[in-house]
């Protein structure tokens, strides 16, 4: 079945299911998987091996593999270093070794991964300043800066859903007070607004539909989205600002109360304003990224520098 | 008077003083200066002209020089692109050109020059992942990401003070809504204490006597920037958080309170905690860190890279 084309693998390994694609240098698309799994013995890491494999089978031996996963990885790219309560084993296992592979498998938080991807052939392709939020059952992030991702001292820059609107409010999971995570992840809505729906999808129908009460909750939350976006623009200072995940699916119910809360929050010097642009490799972006990973480690090195 | 010893000029062009240093490439200080001026009729610029003239007359010719103001450095970093409302005259200045000077002079954001002198030979020396908070007036910032000054897409990146902590409070003089410099600058002290207080630095004074009221608004402005902290620490991952200004002098009276906030919002992957310092540069760290971007400019480029 192999077409004979060059290509790499990148796997995006996340809570359930495994994504993987088999993607040429240019960005074509060869092949994509998605395998689930339920996270018990280890079962995600037979999937892994399931996926290598059968893009193998199908298109060739190839260039090389780039994975992403949760948690923060290691500084040598071998492993993920720290993802404590779920995929029990994938601390410090090493993805080189494991797959067997001819040349490392660079590993990535997904998170950075998926931005990575949508940066290489996505939403903001060829922008070298430009974060990532992606809006679902919490609030994921990364940053590029001058084209390189910011990864930090022990690889945990990026949790962009982890910055406080509310430093009155109650802690999230890892402890910081009234997160945007808290105030427009899904996660929480039940709990924001009493049950009365059953998650941000039924929210922003609810919204769509006209229900007063759905546009005061769906309000809030993108006006502190927006105090998000505004002081992540002070701290970084993008040239884009991507939006993805499910949440981001509201398009213009989304953009447009959005727009109208940066026009007062954003500092805008000269009248300068950053560009709101939406992601546009789905589930797929982890997965892209792992393969770009890959590709930029291979001569000639494609945006090596990031 | 010249030492015959080779030695850079660093100079800080503040809102109401010129501070400039003249330092050799190991940090040695030769002289420093600190020139008030009223801001009318570009007087700023007349006592920039006389720092550097008086330094040179002392110490000789220096092998280089490098300035840093308030605004946003233009990308060739040879002015101060973006300065509204003050210092009439200054955007658009190029200062290689104003000073006559043989080799180029580098141009900074104060904020990002100040982090620059504490990394070279201050509070974080030798630090590569750090950010920087001024509490004072306001709140300014600036960070380095992996040995790096984080600039942006617009040289806008680092402006820590304006992040959100409370997305319903007032917005700040950047429109950012209740931001953390709203929150603890001297500049809010006034109206978020009703008067009681004529500066922080009474209120500090309150707070050590035991002041029940006193202990009642510091807490909270101390939590706020315990939020502030934690947020950045998710978005930048630095080794060290390093705290200045004004308010910083209130040492264990700020720290204490500081890190029991933080032992609740930090998220400590693995039991690491980021360490907190004071900066030791005080109001000359603008100008050793803009001799410092000039030193770094200049074979053999110690540092060359940031």
């Amino acid at each position: 079945m192999s077409t004979g084309i060059p290509f790499h693998i990148g796997v995006d390994l996340g809570g359930s299911s495994v994504k993987a694609v088999a993607v040429g240098r240019d960005g074509t698309l060869l092949g994509s998987l998605n395998l689930a799994f339920q996270d018990r013995n280890r079962e995600w890491a037979d999937r892994v091996d399931e996926a290598v494999r059968r893009l193998s089978s199908d298109h060739g031996t190839p260039e090389g593999i780039g994975l992403s996963a949760p948690g923060l990885a290691s500084p040598d790219e071998r492993s993920i270093a720290f993802m404590p309560g779920r995929l029990l084993g994938l601390e410090g296992l090493d993805w080189t070794r494991r797959l067997g592979a001819p040349r490392p498998v660079p590993v990535l938080n997904d998170a950075h991964a998926a931005l990575l991807g949508e940066t290489w052939i996505g939403g903001a392709a060829g922008v070298r300043n430009v974060f990532l939020l992606t809006l679902g059952t919490g609030v994921g992030g990364a940053a590029l800066v001058d084209g390189r991702l910011l990864k930090g001292h022990i690889g945990r820059a990026g949790h962009l859903g982890h910055i406080t609107v509310d430093f009155e409010g109650e802690l999230d999971d890892v402890g910081t007070p009234g997160s945007v995570e808290s105030e427009i992840g899904n996660k929480t809505l039940r709990k924001r607004c009493g049950d009365r729906y059953a998650n941000t999808h039924a929210l922003v129908a609810a919204v769509e539909a006209g229900d007063p009460e759905a546009r005061r909750l769906w309000n809030r939350s993108v006006q502190a989205l927006a105090a998000a976006i505004a002081s992540l623009v002070n701290v970084l200072d993008p040239e884009v600002v991507l939006l993805g995940g499910g949440i981001a699916r509201a398009g213009r119910t989304l953009l447009d109360p959005l727009e109208v809360h940066l026009d007062r929050f954003e500092w805008r010097p000269g009248g300068q304003r950053v560009r709101l642009a939406l992601a546009t490799l789905g589930d797929l972006a982890g997965a892209y990224g792992s393969a770009f990973n890959s590709i930029r480690r291979t001569p000639p090195f494609p945006g090596a520098e990031q």
